[in-house]
């Protein structure tokens, strides 16, 4: 397995960004986010259990970082596994990594890619190992070039003076770098055009408080954060001038999956008159899920919602649901902003001519 | 001052009530609600000074509660003061506790109140001090029988087997005891048309996840706590058959200042047809507000929101707006529901008639 240097460098503002994911010395190392914002700690990864583990326990979240996660788990789990242990090996890594969270599409995406890699080296009489890791440096490098796509698009829709609010973590931690929604906020700010961004808090996991806010931070763009309750209010005294928020799964007529929350911003949003606007990559579209009820929503644990960082907030016994995601429908999205260029309505046709642009090729073995 | 016997007694679901101010060997108790749903610790006031810190650190909240609480400050205040100084005392007193929240109307409510006793007191050569004790007294018994009354006509609009969803907490604890909207569901429990109630947790100081909660385990009413933002989800699968909520102040015209969150449940409710209702005593009322622009919104501490149960989540040095309301325009909400029955647009006419049909020398006296 070799090494390739990370796609981001230091520079202008954009190039202040990160990846989440890196791979060094023979490991992939994961900064973990459930201890950000107040430790940076990078998990050392060398078999696929830990990488599935970081997934599950949201150390690495996001659907675009779940993808390329998940790329380098198949990598890490056919390294040196002799040939005629590779096929059993690798529906078992396979396995481990698409049993680790139901909504984003984006997993299933990278595995299945994966496969295509690994049964082409196998094919071709190469290391599977081997091609796997190339294949998963490419997805990384390919995932930033896709973002920064989506930031320059995005950033186009914006006027000057916007005020912004984003939900959940979108940025270069939610991906291999630079981010989706968050990507297409830092272009517009780096073109002049956003004066301050709302940081949803985003419960029960706190991804805005924690995550956003601290790159926002980093990179020296004015926000503030707001309990998730609140952008009604904001609205309503017009101290809201667009929405964008980013995409776990993004169905075939454009019905949008993302975290719990997001359709409340997009009904708000609606009666406000305020352009709401999805940010993700092509490969967050599942093109096999015709409307957003064949979508299926993660419930996550009970003690999500009653404790918050180890502490209880409820009574001992209390009950709770804990909904990850919801769907916003596609009537209420005024633009879905992909790396091929920004998406109008009628999704159905829009989203079937920018698949159909996409090659098959460059599809299966690159991106 | 004189003790009266608690109004609640042990017994039936709702006579399981209690309320969270007690007065006891000349002192007010109140229940401490930042330490609950943990600990059950009271404080101890023979002053008006820590009654308006118990106010103003939401030791005791929820509008009818804070009135009550206001009333037991004024007669603290002007207990054995000499006739020459109660003037100034008086004075003191009323904006001591006047200061400690904007929002709650019955706040000023109660202080106005309070003072035509006082000035009736004075005149008739009566002690004030127990003169405003015993109206005291009758503020706290009065409240609890509005709560009935908005109990028993909120439960009539209620059919078998319904989902309820409210926020914030509006339960025995935000009242002198039974609760305004929390009290309207408990009664139609009681009349078994209650399947089960969702509860909003209600951030940032998450009054639903700690003592709604608290207060339905105890009347033994299946419950479920969701975080603010999963209502849309909750709403669009269908499991949500009605929202009620209470109020902090209703314009003259039905806006209604209430709990941030409350706006976007009402948004939500109308784009699902479903009933949305607001449960409050008329002294809510503030018919010197024409709409919900004149009634102004409390912003509160940034640590709020950035940090839970003094626990940080999020970087030190991060910004946040700390919105404690928003206002629900009139024509989202489908009834208000009142210790006089149920209101039903057009608010300005049936609030008005509503008002005028409580007898002023009641009014003045007694609630």
């Amino acid at each position: 397995m070799t090494e390739e240097p990370n796609p981001e460098s230091p520079g202008s503002t954009s190039e202040k960004t990160f990846s989440p994911l890196r791979f060094v010395e023979g490991h992939l190392e994961i900064l973990d986010q459930t201890r950000l914002p107040h430790e940076e700690h990078w998990l050392v990864c060398s078999t696929p259990e830990p990488v599935a583990e970081a997934i599950r326990r949201l150390s690495v979240r996001g659907a675009p970082a779940i993808g390329v996660a998940a790329a380098w788990g198949l990598a890490l789990g056919l390294r040196g596994v002799p040939r005629e242990q590779a096929g059993e090996r690798f529906a078992a890594t396979y396995r481990l990594l698409l049993e680790t969270r139901p909504t984003a599409v984006n997993l299933r995406w990278a595995l299945d890619r994966g496969r295509e890699v690994f049964d082409r080296a196998l094919g071709a009489g190469e290391d599977p190992g081997e091609a796997l890791a190339a294949w998963a440096h490419r997805v990384q490098r390919r995932d930033v070039e896709a973002n920064r796509e989506i930031g320059r698009h995005g950033a186009s829709l914006f006027r000057a003076g916007e005020k912004v609010l984003t939900h959940c973590n979108t940025g270069a931690l939610a991906t291999a770098g630079f981010g989706t929604a968050l990507g297409v906020v830092t272009r517009a700010w780096e073109e002049g055009n956003v004066e301050e961004v709302w940081v949803d808090e985003t419960r029960p996991l706190l991804q805005g408080a924690r995550l956003t806010s601290w790159e926002l931070g980093r990179l020296g763009i004015p926000y503030r954060i707001v309990t998730d309750s609140s952008a009604g209010a904001l609205m309503a005294e017009g101290r809201v001038d667009r929405v964008v928020v980013g995409a776990d799964r993004i169905a075939a007529n454009g019905d949008t999956a993302n975290k719990v929350g997001t359709y409340p911003l997009a009904v708000l949003a609606d009666r406000h008159g305020i352009p709401f606007h999805v940010a993700a990559p092509l490969s967050t579209i599942d093109p096999t899920a015709a409307n957003g009820r064949e979508i299926p929503i993660e419930e996550r644990r009970r003690e999500e919602v009653t404790s918050i960082s180890g502490h209880p907030v409820a009574p001992e016994d209390a009950e709770a649901l804990n909904l990850a995601f919801d769907v916003t429908p596609a009537e209420l999205i005024g633009a879905i902003v992909t790396d091929a260029g920004v998406l109008r309505p009628p999704f159905e046709e829009s989203i079937a001519e920018a698949l159909s642009r996409a090659s098959p090729t460059t599809e299966g073995e690159e991106r």
